[in-house]
């Protein structure tokens, strides 16, 4: 990530500011408020703005007149019994806006959760920044062998350091053909005078998908988390993992008694089916169940062992 | 609108703290924060939170680093450039939470606007408050004779008091019996200990539909003036116009140049079909266009000549 | 429930008809298309139009170009590989619609669940019919002395009579004012030419909650089912429930393989907390793990007891 | 656009079976269900599946029991009031799925339409196929002088060559090394067994933003209708634009009344501001209003003028 100094300028002088308000604010979020968290490597998320707290949380559920907090513990109590019980409305009335940098193929997977507001910089309009996202070494991973979505091994010696040539390679071509299609610099400068340059809408279509692009994201709360079980998960890409673990530590900052709630029932936890809760049963009542007394099919098998943290 | 003292307690402290943020605040809208504002007869409403101001729409137009906004004029350029060519995102940037006391048949029209989160205050574990919607006499408006969905003129003498009597009867007749079948008070104690007490999420079906219930609602700035472009609108039924027009007051101290761009290019505009702007295009051409030779119907004639002010 | 004889006349005619389609078409749902189911006193649910079938999801899930099936059991295994991964996308490309007659408090639950399109009965346009949801004997539940939002026991006796007289008055009295305030019958017809009638919109906030009303209903194959999830649960109050349960059938007609994933995978598992993981994975390790051991709290040692079937 | 022959056949197959519903059945686009209506190079629009017509738009305003509908003229009539009048519930309750091959960098407009039911190509599970979108030399627009955001004269000679040559050059080196770098080609074959070969999610990275993708996309008509008046409208991007035309063809043979009342009252009409309203009452009072006169900025006056069709 690298910033110009007009940006870090930007940056300072909007940290700079207090002013007194009302609303329920949060000094743990208020510290890291508009500075820029790093992410991959040109990337960064920045949160632009926050509605609410835990307290809102409350207030909202017991639609209170005041505050509507009671004992701290207590508080505590009713977060973590309406996050235990997918008592999802009073979560939603929690709200953050960030402002996030990534690579296009990584907004095209965030873009799919729908019940968020997105401004995104247009390409239409302006020309974009000479960054593309290049894996680090560690990341650079084989497919998976076994998943046909997941990843292997990590690539070694002669082909790991021609894949990276190649996304260099690539990247700098297509946004050097770009700029040169533009005619204009990324300032906006044109370049040669006898050239009328091609529509940034149609140039951009030269870019590959590992660019770096940014938009603005805001949510509420309770989308915020379901995002992120989905995004924090281990299933989930590398690349957008980064970005929501980022995100992550962001909620703990905002909200720390839902967070801890949302790490006991969402992240740790784990769904057990019908058949699969059946067969614990008899496993607790002394039974040695087997695969194939189970009447669970080997994939199933092999998931209900991973969750219970059996050899299988 | 009668709160009761502890509720003003608790209004009065919210009220009092004050706190430094380095978000974006606005001093009008801070003025009026948690204060109820009464709309019918003990209805209010209250602005519980906000996220964002008028910058907030320019700094998401533009993705900015800082602040994003420059001269006033500019930004006041961007956002009426914005709201007439209905780009509708960078007011979705902008979040405010409502605290809202209303009937019952109001709230079923405006839980139809989906696109904002709620929570209610739940009659299936709490007893509703002794207050019914009774409409002051000049709002008792008789049937409309000609629009099946409309209001005629007002009701007077007998027929009014008599209608005025009923509702008032009715509401609390059921209400007694609500209590009757809970066995317990508004404070819920327990009124006869002989008896067991219909379960709350039963007895409430006793109740008339003009009973008050209230509700936290949090939508973002666009959708909320979605919301009021319907509902402050004169076709609305007046009694939720009630409450969008005292709505509307609080944009205004929120986002004052979105305010008036809306006021301007929504509220005060009007949308002329392909037909219509074809005839509206011969008379100013100097024809003198009939209904007849203007190959519309004569609901769409009356319509159009009503948007253009004329006789018709 | 009782359909006047221009209903079942209207119903029948639909029905009678039948014409030739490419579309995905389920037998098992044409039988009872149009027809409708009872639910309650007075409800029912009519399948009214639906999407695609199990194929439909198999099919959007492989991005095909033409049905996209493969063998019965490799899409059967597909479907159920979905469901139980909580990949939810594919099951949103199949849709349905009913037509619903519900009392309005039921009404007023169901219409939380946001994402789905509603034309509802408008009383501001037309009279509602003089129909109340009254409760059978075995379902006048008393309220729960543990759980301030459950039934407890049934109410019998003078209590139970007093109960059902109260709700049965007072629902045709309200209706009845609400009639004469009209100044006319359900039929539109004028009562008394020297008067004007209040305006419908007006005089419907006499009605009691348990009068009916009706919509059109229509949601995709994944929020019917999150609907489901929550609304067929033994948590949800009775009367959704039974409208819940009549769907979840004609879900079972309409697409059975994930009707059955459903079943196995969403409304008979549980979700274990990490907590509540690290737990049973002591007592499968043979540790007999008590309240005081575990570290939970007494509510969720109780839930957890619940959940593995055990005496606790 | 290339089919391959496997995929005729699946296409031809799904078309030749025909079997009877009950359903609300449109011949018109029964037709064409399943065939692939070419658009841009490579691109298509299939249309898989629907459900309702112009009743069930009727139907569904009426809450009716049967098909709802009356004579002809009435039921149009009805529709058009409907859609004049923005009673947009109605028309959620038809719906519509298509099949989409198009560019990614039009994808990534489309996706920005929320409320729809997507299932895309996934690029992280399978390998894309060798088709990238290359501007006919008609459509290979410079950048508009005036608008930002716009086009201008179309490219010519050396230039228009040149950017033809760098688009094609850059697409297919980009992916074959995208080829290379996954060590299979697009059957799935491994290439070199001395090599592992880069995860799919990591490889697709290299790609440029003219490369097809694919998706099922299902979504109602009214939302249909919303992102239609936006994509073929003057200023949507061509590209989009030619998607938009061809399913605004779909539109008509679905539900043609909808589709008269929609070209009549949206994509036809124009929206006048509360100020330009009140400068053409002033023209049709037969003032000469001027620029100067009117007091509307520049901008705007020129748009006003433009609406009207006039000099300006």
């Amino acid at each position: 990530m690298a910033l110009t100094a007009e940006q870090e300028a930007e940056i300072a002088q909007a940290r700079a500011q207090s002013v007194p308000t009302r609303r329920a604010t949060v000094p743990a979020l208020e510290e890291i408020l508009f500075a820029a968290i790093p992410v991959l490597d040109h990337g960064f998320i920045r949160v632009i703005d926050y509605m609410g707290d835990d307290a809102a949380v409350v207030q909202a559920a017991r639609v209170s007149y005041g505050r509507g907090t009671r004992k701290v513990s207590e508080d505590a109590g009713l977060i973590r019994y309406l996050m235990r019980h997918r008592h999802t409305t009073p979560f939603e009335m929690a709200e953050i806006k960030y402002h996030v940098k990534l690579p296009i193929f990584v907004a095209r997977q965030w873009i799919r959760h729908r019940t968020a507001n997105v401004n995104e910089y247009s390409a239409r309009y302006s020309v974009l920044d000479r960054e593309f996202y290049i894996p680090a070494p560690e990341h650079l991973a084989a497919q998976s062998a076994i998943n046909r979505q997941g990843r292997g091994a990590v690539l070694e010696g002669d082909e790991a350091a021609r894949v990276l040539a190649l996304l260099r390679d690539d990247a700098a071509r297509t946004y050097d053909h770009y700029i040169e299609m533009l005619n204009e610099d990324e300032a906006g400068r044109v370049q040669d005078e006898g050239r009328q340059g091609l529509a940034r809408e149609l140039a951009r279509m030269n870019l590959t998908l590992n660019t770096y692009t940014q938009w603005y994201w805001k949510t509420d709360l309770h989308n915020l988390l379901h995002f992120l079980s989905l995004r924090a998960d281990a299933h989930a890409q590398y690349e957008i993992r980064a970005y929501a673990e980022a995100m992550l530590e962001t909620v703990k900052r905002w909200v720390p008694v839902t967070h801890q709630a949302f790490m006991d029932y969402r992240m740790g936890g784990v769904h057990l089916s019908a058949p699969g809760l059946a067969i614990l049963r008899r496993m607790l009542a002394g039974e040695a169940v087997t695969q194939e007394s189970s009447g669970l099919s080997k994939r199933e098998w092999r998931e209900l062992m991973d969750a219970l943290g059996r050899p299988g």
